[in-house]
């Protein structure tokens, strides 16, 4: 499990693959936001999670990309009977679109700023 | 260019590259805002770029995946002068803290609810 105070995963040396789900919400929560906390916590859980990043805007258009150790651990969890449950729920009525692209990482950088005094 | 009312960026069939910036901003706009329109601008004229999606939280983390037809053309954008300046005010004023992904997306796909009547 990673620091679940800081908003960015962290994440071993690439190469890893990376799921992109890009969604536009519907208005109201209608138990998404419960279902939501309980597929993150599932998904820590799987074999080949490796971390997840999240942002959601005001205008209800949100970014989550989780990262996965191989495409057999992404497979396996898009098959998963609970998940699955909660991609119907999706579509029926949390989200008025959303994309998913599956990638594989190459190489990766970082910054952080140094914290004087 | 694609669709500017639409958060979503229109984008071909696989295989394409992604760049995922992961960011936390320093509190206060500090001229981001007009640099950050800039670079959007410019990024969007140049050679292989596809389109970009981006989502900013309350907590200042945001993410941004801007999508490539290949490598070079993501090397060529790191390398452009205005973007280079850019980069190094980001580091010294922006951001407390980012991290960079560049991954090759390998599949994708898409769900948009019918709009009834």
């Amino acid at each position: 499990m990673s620091d679940t105070l800081s908003p960015f995963a962290s994440l071993p040396k690439p190469p890893y693959f990376v799921v992109m789900f890009s969604s536009r919400r519907c208005p109201g929560d209608n138990g998404y936001g419960d279902m939501a906390q309980r597929m993150a916590d599932l998904a820590a859980r799987q074999p080949g999670y490796l971390g997840v990043e999240s942002a959601l805007g005001d205008d209800g258009f949100g970014i989550t990309n989780s990262f996965w150790a191989n495409e057999d651990s992404i497979r396996a969890w898009k098959r998963d009977v609970d998940h699955l449950d909660a991609q119907t729920k999706g579509r029926q009525h949390w989200y008025e679109r959303y994309e998913v692209r599956v990638a594989r990482v190459e190489r990766s950088y970082s910054f952080e700023a140094r914290i004087d005094g």
